[in-house]
């Protein structure tokens, strides 16, 4: 199973494509989406909708998996990051491809053991798991983290089907 | 001129067109789009973008007129919101169409004279502007009441440069 990790913002969108195959999770790709900020918002959009359909036309995943939003005490930012999420979203609609989400907390519990880990925890814990020779950019290893969260909800889920 | 007006919403988006020539403006069309409730939102997300993309295609507006945003102080309706947004300018800019943006101050102003008129002045005023038969469904009209006030905006902008 190929799973998608998005990390959508307007200025940095992060992805991360890891393969599953029972308990092994391995590392596909990961990369960053960067609109030129002399764009308009419009065209930045665009831009990143376009991108991701590109990207997930050529791996063409099983399943594109986003963290449900943290929203912040702070309205307008919840509005411009709705904004990257919505076209990441209808990216994934575009190619038919189903998404799941993940709460900040589930993919921190996942990955490290506990949902306040911190961001750095959480790349080296990325890095690790998938044998990166480095710690991938801010947004594409928590596109990795959440993609390396529905692997492993994935295998419980298989699991708990099993039992 | 062509102008299209949207509304964007994740239940209900709504557009309106309007064509002006010096002083004069007349109604083209309006409508709504409405995913069906039972989708996904990312499903939601993409029939919006690419309806919007069909419709803009057809009438080949000059320019895409949208709202900014009231920002609430419900950061939740502000993100569900900015993800039918960020679908809808994506949609202009996929289609190569500039976008610009009006307060709901100034599209009241515009309309109805003050800033604070209410939804129904707003409704009549877009129906007695532009003599439709009856008044059109709220985001249509909404839509419609942004796209009258880049009209009247861009009236005010050519004789400004004539004088």
């Amino acid at each position: 199973m190929i799973i998608f990790g998005i990390d959508p913002g307007s200025r940095v969108t992060g992805y991360g494509i890891v393969a599953c195959e029972g308990a092994r999770v391995g590392h596909v790709d990961n990369g960053v989406i960067v609109p030129s900020a002399s764009l308009s918002s419009a065209v930045k959009l665009h831009f990143i909708h376009s991108e991701l359909i590109k990207i997930l036309s050529h791996f063409k995943p099983d399943v594109v998996a986003v963290e449900e939003v943290f929203v912040a005490n702070n309205p307008r930012s919840a509005l411009v990051l709705g904004q990257a999420r919505g076209v990441a979203l209808a990216a994934a609609a575009a190619c038919g491809i189903p998404v799941v989400e993940y709460s900040t907390r589930l993919v921190k519990q996942s990955l490290v053991g506990y949902g306040n880990a911190s961001k750095e925890q959480i790349q080296s814990m990325v890095k690790r798991l998938l044998k990166l020779p480095q710690v991938a950019a801010s947004d594409a290893s928590d596109a990795l983290a959440v993609a390396i969260t529905h692997a492993h909800s994935h295998r419980l889920q298989i699991r708990t089907n099993l039992l």
